[in-house]
């Protein structure tokens, strides 16, 4: 391993102050022994030019071969244009592609843990999840999960806490939602369904239409800068927040775990900072747009945005401690997984409580926003 | 520009599907045109391993030269190791050294723009201050400020919210301030001026004895995790939350400017993304350890958790428009960085307050967080 011998002395110059004489010409050799072209077939669960979750998965892709000079060259393949959107973790296990870019809960079939990689009922926002994954051991879970698959995530995007959703109707109680035929997919869908819904599955592309012809009463999508593109508001008036669903939905790169291991120290942090960079950016373009796109609605569409009020969140909590308890019996795995879920929702949460939540509720009271 | 030409056939290798022939060969040669070594002097505003500061300065560091294979080769001083904290912008400004890390509202006396991209009363948190810069007008603000100087500022790191302070008697109303000696530098010590205290800047080595001594009332520091080590509770019981007065401090990596611009794209974006992920990696580190640590602090040291009042809060919100007032007399840069900033935090706020804000409230309220 004599490549991995000469990154180890390159990256002791970085640390401190001056390096010895071996350790600066180790430095001087390394780029040479680093300069194999690395291919990258990169397939997505996002239409090309989906504003922000497939942009994003983009300008990732892009970045990673600014940064290399084009030396990691990526091949980037939308939703379809390779492979379905949903086969592209089995493109990507399989090794017939490096890399994928989607939303790790697509993956709950396969194991319920996956869910936890995205966004479930009740979870963690952002900066949460930031937290639980980089310094909570959430990393390390996922790895292990990861590992039975030959798949290794990587943090690439978020969207931020979702909206409640699109009614045709005020939603003044738990009951409201007995008998309710809703577009919401995953756990949320499981939750709505302990207090009568019924809930369904459709791809973006199939809601608009049901929601006007009447086969569905209600849809959940993103936020509202997604929403607006999707004009829900012409069948349904009322849009509810705050979404218990998707508090904060953590986009990934799985990467397959064989073409991982066989990168040099040098690719792995790229891809890692890469990956990082486009986890922030795609959060701050969902923070900036969201709020003009959500004034626009109301300005324009004559959206009534409407708050959940605290009966139905004590029903969804209510409905939610049931279906984790569901999913923690599916194997020690998923246990441990929730478990360092909801420790880090505690510790992270307490925090969030008196600092990012008290000060913000002060601000804006006290400037009126 | 032989060699930009090259990076631009390259790049265009990564954005979609099949590339042409010309700009394969191209992209093949790029890693060549890429080799020569970067030698980086960076300096810093922290003491050496001083937690998360610190130690998040010098993972970028190291993270720098990792990703490049040690060819950015970045050598790390400490604050006082080669220059005196406080003189590391004019290092960098004048080139002899080619990065800093710090917070750049040390420079305020320089111009006051610089107080904007760190913390101000009343400010951003960390996901609205990264919605901001990014997509929100305020790294153009920061590149205009920075240009006057010779310095291209890039995001590298975040403290979260930060404490309000630790105090020796309850403050129970706006008045209490009045008289008080505290530690606390900056525009938030110019608002508690207005309130009839004494502001004292202090550096952190110097509080511990002030305090113990009684020749100061108060102080601040960070949080929790960066407190405790400080053992102020040692001296003041009463620990406040949260500050007014930074609300999410964002750090610094000054770039000479004249050194930035002889980079690479490809050298750019790796340093880019290499501060970018610290960015990020610090405030996860920061959330992850503050909640920790305040159970700790309350547990075993008998510290009193309290709540900055909504009285306090009315005042310091009055005395911050005075103090804002003045800072935007200072010049046509001032004002556009102010007006920019207080259209995002407007902006993003109010969405914050529907997603993250209402959330957070709802999930804690229901599972008694």
């Amino acid at each position: 391993m004599k490549r991995r011998e000469i990154l180890k002395g390159a990256a002791g110059v970085a640390t401190v102050g001056a390096a010895t004489v071996a350790e600066m010409a180790a430095a001087q050799q390394a780029p040479a022994a680093a300069m194999e072209r690395i291919d990258v077939t990169m397939v997505s669960t996002w239409p090309r030019d989906f504003p922000g979750l497939g942009t994003g998965a983009q300008r990732f892709a892009r970045r990673l071969s600014d940064m290399s000079d084009g030396r990691i060259a990526v091949q980037y393949f939308a939703g379809g244009e390779r492979v379905k959107a949903f086969d592209s973790f089995d493109e990507v296990a399989s090794g017939n592609a490096q890399m994928y870019h989607g939303a790790d809960y697509y993956w709950k079939g396969k194991h319920p843990g996956w869910a936890y990689f995205t966004a479930v009922p009740f979870g963690l926002t952002y900066t949460e999840m930031n937290a639980w994954i980089r310094f909570g051991g959430g990393q390390e879970l996922w790895d292990e999960l990861g590992e039975g698959f030959g798949l290794k995530g990587l943090m690439c995007g978020n969207t931020g806490v979702q909206m409640g959703g699109w009614f045709r109707k005020e939603m003044n109680a738990a009951d409201d939602f007995n008998g309710l035929k809703m577009r919401i997919p995953g756990l949320g869908g499981d939750v709505l369904a302990k207090l009568g819904a019924s809930p369904v599955s459709l791809p973006g592309s199939q809601i608009y239409e049901n929601l006007v012809s009447g086969a569905i009463d209600a849809t959940e999508w993103v936020g509202p800068w997604n929403d607006s593109v999707m004009k829900f508001y012409e069948a349904a008036k009322y849009y509810y927040y705050p979404g218990m669903h998707e508090p904060g939905s953590m986009l990934a790169v799985g990467v397959n775990k064989d073409f991982w291991e066989g990168l040099s120290r040098a690719d792995q942090t790229t891809i890692e900072a890469a990956a990082s960079m486009e986890n922030d950016v795609m959060m701050s373009e969902y923070n900036a747009k969201n709020g003009e796109w959500l004034a626009k609605l109301v300005a324009e569409q004559g959206v009534q945005l409407e708050r959940f009020n605290d009966d139905i969140y004590d029903s969804f909590g209510e409905a939610a401690a049931e279906v984790f308890a569901e999913v923690v019996e599916h194997s020690d795995l998923a246990r441990r997984i929730h478990e360092s879920f909801t420790k880090a929702r505690a510790d992270v949460g307490a925090w969030a409580k008196i600092s990012d939540q008290e000060y913000v509720r002060q601000r804006n009271r006290v400037l009126g926003l």
